[in-house]
């Protein structure tokens, strides 16, 4: 039995999971990996609280945990980023291996922190919580060339889309709702503009296609526009929309972008509801492969903690991220550059020849319709909507025939356009 | 660079996968993960085909692969029990480690195999073909103790019964399309009587309850006695029929039956259709995690073999299976000990009373009815259908009260009972 000694920087929910899985699970790890798990150290910057820490030492100097000699790892759960990047930077720096679930650092910091030679450094918790994702693109689907990486990575979105699907809920209500129930926060910004998902995705497409993680050049669309019209609407023509991080290799460079986007119900990727998580790899060998659980909460994420940190304790070298990553091999591209099918919600006067006008204004861009209802007034409105889902189309000629058809005299307020992914 | 030579056994579309990923991701594998994967050896009983061997030699004696001192693995894709069974045991004594596919031999050899401690032995692809569900159990989850593992492993009956749920076929034509498509055997047997779905749900028990292997043990059921009149009931009742391998922990011992079984079309596992497998997972603190994909073909099972190949060549040791398995640790409960909800079908002469006197019996043996519905008689017929959601009930009281319907002079021809499984 091989005595492996931990220490964790951060009480918060996530470290108090590790504790409490250890507290119940120490005895079965040992049996199943030969591994004696001890946590002999916690630091955070306030002063304890009223938590067991199974005799443990406590110290709010974070820098206690990577001076201390017995201790083999150290395990990050401090979250934000700039405190973080220090620690881990200098726990690396000091040759402990680290564990964290920090995917704001791993997102913005990898590649630096990934250069250090020093000690090795996981993170199978920065995404999707408790799907081991990272370890099934690493390991599992190692033979495989990727062809893209599809996710459903930010449980609130999830929550207020599902809310918003299954009981017409209006956007602000299902928010509230979610504030409510825990699954979205007092400042909800990161989680419904999308940048948490960003995070996540840069993360994926980086492991996936043996690139560097890059944050900056991925798109970014939250789902603050998304109206509980358009969902329905989208679900009369087969559809459900989900909130999509996506990252697909294409002949010309890598599409790297979050947003709203419809996927046909018969996806399975399309039932994948509430605050569940869910990550579609599609690869040359295996075809396609879902991974789906809980993407965040304490224990779950605590599992993906211990994950790695066993990992580690057996020394698993293949799981060693990044190596001969070449930045100049794929080339994130461009907005503008992307292909993309596309819903779109025309609200217009509800006058004759209107539906032809649109027609013409898209047929000029060279933009096919797929399929088109027009929808009545609302009670109490005198608009109508025209929508339509088109046939796939460059990006830069969707943006120039809205231009178009906005600007027609019949076309009152803005259109709703949100991206259509068939995920073939 | 370490290079690492291979010597594979069988010719079958699992080792022209292996072939085929090589030759068109070798030089990725090796940036990855550091290996240069070679292929130099492939024997096959049968006089070697028109296959392009990379520069492999070719011998028709099984032994010269263990017998070559330049190969470091030895992969097993012969197929059958007795031969492959007899191989593997020589390449372990003989120091190799073995990569394998086969199923029903680590079903009911695994634990004799394992034993050897001469050499390492894997066995991802043996269960859910591409889905690296061994490694998510045996590493993604290595901290959790598990609840349940409930899987759709056999893609010929997923197909089957989804054909049956979507187009109505009755499974005699769906069983001759899945034929004539090549998603059944001529002979299926192994895989409509449940066979092999019992084959991969005793390797996934044995590994989520770190018991033995145990395929005696298990209770099965195929698909054949199913009627697209059950689907079409259940469907109205709110639930989709699958196949399942389910392995329960309770208080009493371990559950272990494959077998039809209803399950909430709200649970994602509902939405696997067609071919796909998937395996959901439940354990203490990563909660419900569900794992999707193709369950067999060439490409896909050989991105598991490879998976295998790649983390034994990077000495993964973590993943060494089952140590200090306790064979008297956990009992596999009889059948007559489970207990489930049940869906009945009841076919009766269309008299007043009948279904109050099917009711009485039930409630004699303590059997409380959840929902109810009564179909006329289908044209040409005369017979109506009784259609009953009992509540949870231990299988030996069913089976008694079954014997007290199926004997009321009223219930004409005999009685249909399929497992209802909620999966909370």
């Amino acid at each position: 039995m091989k005595t492996v000694r931990l220490g964790i920087a951060g009480l918060g929910t996530v470290a108090q999971g590790v504790l409490d899985i250890l507290a119940s699970n120490q005895q079965l790890i040992a049996t199943r990996s030969g591994i004696d798990l001890q946590v002999t150290r916690v630091a955070s910057r306030t002063p304890k609280p009223d938590v067991n820490l199974a005799g443990a030492q406590f110290s709010t100097q974070l820098a206690d945990l990577y001076a201390d000699e017995q201790i083999d790892m150290v395990v990050e759960l401090i979250g934000g980023e700039d405190v973080a990047y220090e620690f881990i930077q200098a726990a690396l720096a000091a040759g402990k291996p680290v564990i964290t679930a920090n995917k704001a650092v791993i997102a913005a910091h990898g590649n630096t922190l990934l250069s250090h030679n020093a000690a090795p450094l996981r993170f199978e918790a920065a995404v999707a919580g408790a799907i081991p994702i990272i370890q099934a693109i690493q390991h599992g689907l190692v033979a495989n060339r990727f062809e893209h990486v599809v996710g459903i990575i930010n449980g609130t979105c999830n929550y207020i889309l599902t809310a918003m699907q299954e009981q017409g809920a209006a956007f602000a209500d299902a928010l509230a709702t979610a504030q409510e129930l825990g699954y979205a926060e007092a400042d909800p910004t990161f989680d419904i503009q999308g940048i948490d998902a960003a995070h996540k995705l840069a993360i994926l497409l980086g492991l996936a296609f043996d690139s560097p993680f890059n944050f900056a050049d991925i798109y970014i669309e939250g789902i603050t526009e998304v109206t509980s019209a358009d969902i329905q609407y989208a679900d009369e023509l087969g559809y459900h929309i989900k909130h999509l991080g996506l990252a697909r290799l294409t002949d010309t460079g890598l599409e790297a972008r979050v947003h709203p986007t419809l996927i046909p119900k018969s996806q399975l990727l399309a039932s994948v509801n509430d605050v569940l998580n869910a990550v579609l790899v599609k690869s040359d060998a295996a075809g396609n492969t879902m991974y789906s659980g809980p993407g965040a909460g304490g224990a779950a994420t605590a599992s993906a903690v211990l994950s790695d940190v066993i990992g580690l304790a057996c020394q698993l070298p293949q799981q060693d991220t990044p190596r001969s990553v070449d930045a100049s091999a794929v080339r994130v591209l461009p907005i503008e550059d992307i292909r993309s099918a596309y819903y779109l919600r025309i609200p217009t006067k509800d006058e004759p020849g209107v539906f032809a006008q649109v027609a013409n204004a898209l047929s000029s861009h060279g933009i096919s319709i797929e399929a088109a209802i027009q929808k009545e007034p609302r009670a109490g409105q005198d608009l109508v909507s025209i929508v339509i889902l088109t046939q796939v189309v460059q990006e830069a000629e969707m943006a120039a025939a809205m231009t178009q058809v906005q600007s027609l005299p019949q076309v009152q307020g803005s259109i709703a356009r949100i991206r259509v992914e068939t995920l073939d």
